[in-house]
């Protein structure tokens, strides 16, 4: 069976328990507090060395890491990723943008805030400036469809959502993006997020 | 046929050029420089709301941008891509490293350095820091292989090459990763890298 590292906390964490969930693959779930550095164990370490969740341990005992790749390998073959080689290019293109461009603002304020107690007004200015850059860039994205890629659920919203859905707890108010806050409804749908 | 929009001074644009050429698929190459803001004209934002390079644009007129997620559709189907589905999933796992962990670190430290002329000592300790540990993983990565993904060049190898071999224009000295740098000779070698 699927063993998946991962704190509750983490939104990179919940898209594995996401796609598991969504694709009705079986795993056991081992919570592990980052706050409590119970990722910088020996333990922990020896199974991934860059101190990180989500880790997966497949099925065969070999381990995977980073959570779209990690999302990429579990959903091989089903629906989440199109069938259409371009609608699959721009899965991947939303994929690595959320890395470089949406969670390392969108996620980190919220953790600066929710986590590690930082007011907002101490937050950096380029973490609200860029995350709300990518909250725009996300809306831009759903003006003619439903979902990111088309008209059904894929990768894409899953990656995004997570991070996207509790932007308020970095202090984004996502009232300025109505169709965001629409499209977060319609993937907490799709994927059963409760 | 293929266009790609891109600057030569970016890695990132680099790798589309690469696998491009590794795969003998043929491309036009238009040049933009990105410090004269070529890429934030109205005409190249219509293309790319982001503004970024690498953008290509496929033979049937649609784009796509992300330099990994253009690289993975360029390569769907060849021998850059593992056949093996965890061998596949790894290369993803250092595809999305790259973007998160080692890009934001070794050429962000290069491009303020070798473009925007800022002395080393000025660099934020957190680039020069974070890209020595990307470094270090990288290192760590080839202790039993010859590449990234076992031992045969993948799109792994191309996209963390494309600023590892730069680094030192960023004030990181690669002499203190041996297995770097033999690396970095044999992915030069596998592309046909001048």
């Amino acid at each position: 069976m699927l063993t998946v590292y991962g704190d509750s906390i983490s939104g990179n964490c919940l898209k594995v328990k996401w796609t598991a969930e969504k694709l009705a693959i079986p795993y056991r779930w081992r919570e592990l507090d980052v706050l409590r550095a119970e990722t910088r164990t020996p333990d922990f370490l020896a199974l991934n060395p860059a101190g990180q969740v989500p880790l997966v341990i497949l099925p065969d005992g070999r381990a995977l890491a980073q959570s779209n790749a990690i999302i990429v390998h579990l959903a091989e073959g089903s629906d989440l990723i199109p069938a259409d080689s371009y609608d699959r290019a721009k899965m991947f293109e939303w994929l690595f943008w959320e890395q470089y461009s949406h969670e390392p603002y969108v996620a980190v304020a919220r953790f600066q805030m929710a986590y590690l107690g930082k007011p907002r007004h101490e937050l950096d200015s380029k973490l609200v400036e860029r995350g709300k850059a990518a909250l725009q860039r996300l809306a831009d994205g759903l003006e003619e469809t439903d979902f990111l890629v088309g008209n059904s659920v894929s990768l894409a919203d899953v990656s995004l959502v997570a991070y996207t859905r509790v932007a308020h707890e970095g202090g984004f108010d996502l009232a300025a993006w109505p169709r965001v806050v629409a499209w977060v409804a319609r993937v907490e749908a799709a994927l059963g997020i409760v």
